[in-house]
């Protein structure tokens, strides 16, 4: 190393500055540039329903950290075009003023952009998405001065059931609509009920199988979708998902797969020599799976960020695949979940069977004890551990619990095996078998007896 | 399977009743006796501390389970001897009454009785030590009748400072005398401190670095010890370790190792046919050192007894050995550890070192933040993880996070490896990388720069 290097990165999100950090560490003599759209280097962008339900009252809070020594950053600048043959980016600055940067190593980090679903009057005025600082500042600027008293929030998945759980918080009148037949879609129905049940139980107005298809203005926003679904808010709020911002590199010749995803390998590299790409604008292997996914997650972009900020300075690390992991809390509840649910690895060709758990967090003669629900799916071929999702009380180290499984996901172990870890036990905090274990217990015993 | 074995089991605690439910579970023709000298089967013996602190008001709650069908249970008879050129096992009752008992196959699991010290005045009637059922019920009945109003505890392992939380709660002034220069020597001096910290925090007097030699009865207990340490108290407990129970096991020819604990193979089979050895009366397999250590556990005792139940019957399994997980609560604060210490793996061969990080439990622009300290112990030359230590929050996932390095552990990874697993996160439970991967990438740091 030492090679002084000029190393650009567009896009100052996690996967970005994560690259930075890395290259930064590894290598001072590379010269390192962030390009950013916006003037919010490395926020949070996952805190923003804790900002908007008043939880965190300073957005700035939110920055994952404010100091970037050695890193050279240029905020409010966008991307127009890349040359990979002259090894050259384009940019923009506010007043529209364009610049050439030139790169020995690129990282494409541009992130995902909403999805938007085809609704009439979706461009009305207090219609909002939530991605970017920006849009919550949107947001937070109608709840302060329009004082909106209703919600309809479109989309059941975490962000959507976040924000249900914030606008609550917030003194609103909030509903809720999926499409599908349970909020949370990435966990089973079962435990996304009961995170239904939890909402409800917080005076959410929880909607399933519905599609909107319309949003009216007139007095307040009239709402409608499929099912006879029709209901009137003050503020609409679209949680749909997100798609890869990809256009960028797809100009510039590399290759996309899964969903308009940039393809990389492990090392993150593109298909084009000298240009990597990681974070929610790629796919992501996933190595229960040993196949490439569009998976975007702030964890995922961390680790591919770093990996590809130690290769563009010349190391060679590979990213080592998610399992599929992924934790939400609303209101006292956590849902978590890792590897796979039973239909992905029925359409992945495992012949799965999962089996579920009700177990008390910790010694019931020990004050407070809580009841989770934990679910365990493995082959009933090879009896590999395959996913597991749980959900109970956010104090109940459900996230955490749930890691344990992703390790043992992280190792292919096999559900039996799975009881041979060595687990932290005392009376307050777990059971001799901790509730993991007593889930794959109970698994095997099913598995067994077929 | 389906031979109408008569399995014979020594003990009803952890082992013993963990190996008698996986025999049962897999072989339902087989004859499955447990012999237990008292009348408490599978109590939790761990529950103790939280029964006389009035946490847990009933000692009935302590029994792990209550449902024995299928097991032919022998309370009160205590196990005399074992004649291995027979079969037999001779056993009495209350009344004395001598029985002799047959075996196909005999499980030992026996447990461990209290370390006590060789102190003067030892026996005298307000001296306890804390071990079985019957031993809570006497201290239990020294709190109730005789109201005192300071305790004096001997010994600042996990059972002294877990009954040092219980006597404040019941309202007892407290002096906790360890021998070590810090409290709960399993953890390093720092974390221990921060353990004593929040015992001072409660009115808990510590005292380290004394060795307790006297105790005296004047119209209290008088207790002297080294570095002229001189205290009175209406009651002294002691808390001073156990050893392995093994003299029956002696008797009959079977090879002792460590510390006079049963010799097992990873069967859980002892060096006699058809006797088999599991839980706090053996030496445990250390997977990291991987070599046979005394490590008595409620966790491991049930983990032993499952091999060795299912082997009993016919199976074919292997203890996979403990990683030297523990956990304890104290007031508010949770101490973890796993794998080894430095000075622990140094004593091994390794070239350890161990590096703390101060981490936030999750982000901290929601409310509730907590920090923690993670100690990291990796093997310089390798990489390899040895070993991790946190001091926390009881509500921060201590406990649980600590098992997702125990079980990086089992599976030999090395530090710079755990920050590819794919843990969960949302802001109000961690941060994008989990606290225990930000201690890793210091690890790193501070590896890399030697």
């Amino acid at each position: 190393m030492g090679r002084n290097l000029k190393f650009l990165i567009i896009g100052g999100s996690d996967a970005g500055i994560s690259a930075a950090l890395r290259a930064r560490e590894l290598d001072p003599s590379t010269a390192i540039t962030v390009v950013l759209a916006d003037g919010y280097p490395n926020f949070s962008i996952c805190g923003l329903p804790f900002f908007l339900s008043g939880e965190t009252p300073d957005w700035h809070q939110l920055a994952h950290r404010t100091e970037f020594e050695g890193i050279d950053l240029l905020t409010w600048h966008t991307a127009m075009a890349i040359d990979p043959t002259k090894n050259t980016v384009d940019v923009v600055d506010r007043e529209n003023e364009r610049k050439r940067l030139s790169y020995d190593r690129l990282l494409i980090a541009t992130g995902a952009v909403p999805l938007i679903p085809e609704i009439r009057g979706i461009d009305l005025p207090a219609v909002y998405s939530l991605h970017t600082m920006d849009d919550s500042f949107g947001v937070q600027r109608r709840l302060l001065e329009a004082s909106p008293r209703s919600a309809i929030i479109v989309g059941a998945g975490y962000i959507g059931v976040e924000m249900a759980d914030a606008l609550v918080h917030r003194g609103l009148q909030v509903t809720l609509v999926g499409r599908t037949r349970s909020v949370l879609a990435t966990v089973d129905p079962e435990l996304g009920d009961t995170v239904g049940d939890e909402l409800r139980r917080h005076k959410v107005d929880v909607i399933t199988n519905v599609e909107i298809t319309a949003i009216e203005s007139s007095k307040c926003l009239r709402v409608s979708g499929t099912n006879g679904f029709e209901q009137s808010a003050d503020l609409v709020l679209l949680a749909t998902g997100v798609k890869a911002a990809s256009q960028l590199a797809v100009q510039a010749g590399i290759s996309t797969g899964q969903k308009g995803a940039i393809q990389v390998d492990q090392s993150m590299r593109t298909n084009i020599p000298d240009i990597y790409a990681a974070g929610d604008c790629v796919e992501t292997w996933h190595r229960v799976l040993q196949q490439y996914k569009y998976l975007p997650l702030g964890t995922t972009s961390h680790k591919q960020g770093r990996v590809a900020g130690e290769n563009a300075v010349g190391g060679n690390r590979k990213f080592a695949g998610c399992v599929g992991t992924q934790v939400v809390k609303v209101f006292d509840l956590a849902a978590a979940r890792t590897g796979l649910r039973e239909q992905e690895a029925k359409a992945a060709g495992f012949k799965p069977l999962t089996v579920e758990t009700v177990a008390w967090d910790h010694k019931v003669y020990y004050p407070g004890a809580q009841e989770m629900r934990i679910r365990v799916t493995g082959d009933i071929v090879s009896g590999r551990l395959l996913g597991a999702q749980i959900a109970g009380h956010w104090r109940s180290e459900v996230a955490k619990r749930n890691d344990i499984f992703a390790t043992a996901l992280f190792h292919g172990m096999s559900v039996e095996d799975f009881n041979d870890l060595d687990l932290s036990y005392t009376p307050p905090l777990s059971s001799p078998w901790d509730p993991v274990q007593l889930a794959a217990q109970a698994w095997c015993r099913k598995a067994s007896s077929r």
